[in-house]
């Protein structure tokens, strides 16, 4: 598998490339807030890259049907800026140093500023949505983020406790991914005007694409290069945090699987921490435990066209199905 | 002046205190969601006490008009939500060890809890406000939690800075506490279905009992007893911030006051620092600074009183009179 989705590079993007380029321009004019001391943060935030899936897919979603372009516009902003501001969040409780190969806000400002700028960026975000004047994808991304909170706060409860993480998984990676994604291609769909048919259709879409994304992003984490990645590898389980390849490894070796030897040398501060970990994804690779997930992003993806059977072809339908092409080749 | 302002025992809250526990009821419902690893921190935050002041304001505020009952009811809820979630953001990024006497969140649970706990509520409470689904409330409520955060910002990007802490200390206690009474008083308004002028009415209304409400808070910093105000005396001083009574005294007495070098210890972590805050309460305490403080408090009260001149004489105009009377009776 290639490190990451580069989506940008392919021609998924391509019936919504001016308007993510309009999407762009309104998360930059944010920066031009009265507060002066604002504006570096802002920019910094805003500035840090990121592949604009969660605003493409509210525009494609929202592709099926004339609507006044604004509201989309308005709505693809803010699943980006919700997205930016949980990342920032995500930086600042994980203590974590890089972001894309970047300082993280929190390193550069500190975790006052972090916290304060995430809050800043969350009620933006919300304040955005509130420009739709649709009360139903208001109440959506409040509830989305909700949920963002709450499948963060999952993610705490189950650290370092395997069977507790089996447990939750699925409601866990829901919450804090896919969450977005269902929205982001929801919400764009309610506001072309769509029939409710088509609004779950697309919300189903979004719900298979994203529980995809995430254990895309959960392989990535044991196989990627450190700097590709922009974080060390076998982060999410020194930070205790167990994702499908690391469950699987439990699963399939009750009695043999280091890990919670591992658990216990994190916990303790212990000097064989590397060798456990290493000792960790080497089992992995050893294993068929790559190919499974692969199997399992698969599944997701066909789930996620399938959503797509009865939406008319057009322009946003084929980027759609090409998007989740692009997944499933590189999850084999 | 008593330390705090106690306004229970009194009889301001006597129209609406039914619907205040009704309010405390619908803040309870919230311990029963699904997630149960919640359970213990919701019920935590939200038990914690408090005046309870702000969703008062919004049930008095929509009390001058028959309306339906169920709106005004979400919205007190709501506003006291967000309340609840900011002091625990506040606690979190100030490192703040007590709250009205007890641990807070940050130090019950740690950090990373805090901070997703403060954006699960600060979600929860925007959730609560769509389902008025007025959008021109919901809007209000979305911009005042960016006026919260930015308010917070704007604090810690003047502390240890005095100049800058004076340019915008209006501005500064207008966002992080004004703009939530202006709001609670306001959306209250809007709700109960009142005529343009008396939302404007109650909003002003807001806004000078906020602006009132955030100096007494500052003197109580300065003044109060270390057991009743539930932190340490001087904490704003030994945090960097500078608050009315101790611009007033650096304004006062340019060349004799002890805050730059109060601050030069504190950053330097000198054993100075108690010796330096207490000079600089002592100088406080030996000048006209608290009697003018109050006169401020006064002012802003008597601005209060009169937003409500062309309202109509009902139990909830008598209560809101009420609550200015006994800021300014404990202002003296």
């Amino acid at each position: 598998m290639q490190p990451g989705l580069d989506l940008q590079t392919v021609s998924i993007y391509a019936p919504v490339v001016d308007q993510l380029a309009q999407v762009e321009e309104q998360l930059y004019e944010l920066c031009q807030t009265d507060i002066a001391d604002l504006h570096p943060l802002l920019d910094y935030a805003i500035r840090s890259g990121g592949k604009r899936v969660r605003p493409a897919l509210t525009l494609l979603s929202a592709g099926f049907h004339e609507h006044e372009r604004k509201l989309s516009l308005i709505m693809a902003a803010a699943v980006e800026l919700l997205h930016l501001a949980t990342l920032i969040h995500d930086d600042t409780v994980d203590n974590a140093g890089l972001r894309r190969g970047k300082p993280t806000i929190n390193k550069m400002y500190g975790n006052h500023v972090a916290v304060l700028l995430g809050d800043y960026l969350f009620a933006t975000s919300a304040t955005f949505v509130c420009d739709t004047g649709v009360v139903r994808v208001i109440r959506r991304f409040s509830e989305t983020i909700m949920e963002l909170a709450s499948g963060q706060l999952i993610e705490f409860f189950t650290t370092f406790d395997p069977s507790k993480a089996r447990r939750l998984y699925d409601e866990r990676i829901y919450r804090k991914t896919a969450s977005l994604f269902c929205t982001s291609a929801e919400t764009g769909s309610i506001l072309s005007g769509a029939p409710e048919n088509q609004v779950q259709a697309l919300r189903r879409y979004g719900y298979n694409v994203g529980m995809a994304f995430q254990i895309v992003d959960d392989l990535l984490d044991i196989q990627g290069d450190a700097s590709e990645i922009g974080k060390p590898v076998g982060n999410d389980l020194l930070q205790g945090v167990l994702t499908l390849p690391t469950i699987m490894l439990i699963e399939r070796y009750p009695d043999d699987h280091p890990i919670d030897r591992l658990f216990a040398s994190i916990t303790n501060g212990d000097s064989d921490v590397d060798h456990l970990l290493q000792k960790s994804l080497d089992m992995i690779d050893g294993s068929s435990i790559v190919p499974d997930c692969f199997a399992v992003i698969r599944d997701y993806c066909s789930e996620a066209a399938a959503a797509l059977d009865d939406l008319p072809d057009c322009a946003p339908r084929r980027s759609l199905l090409e998007m989740v092409d692009y997944i499933r080749e590189r999850s084999r």
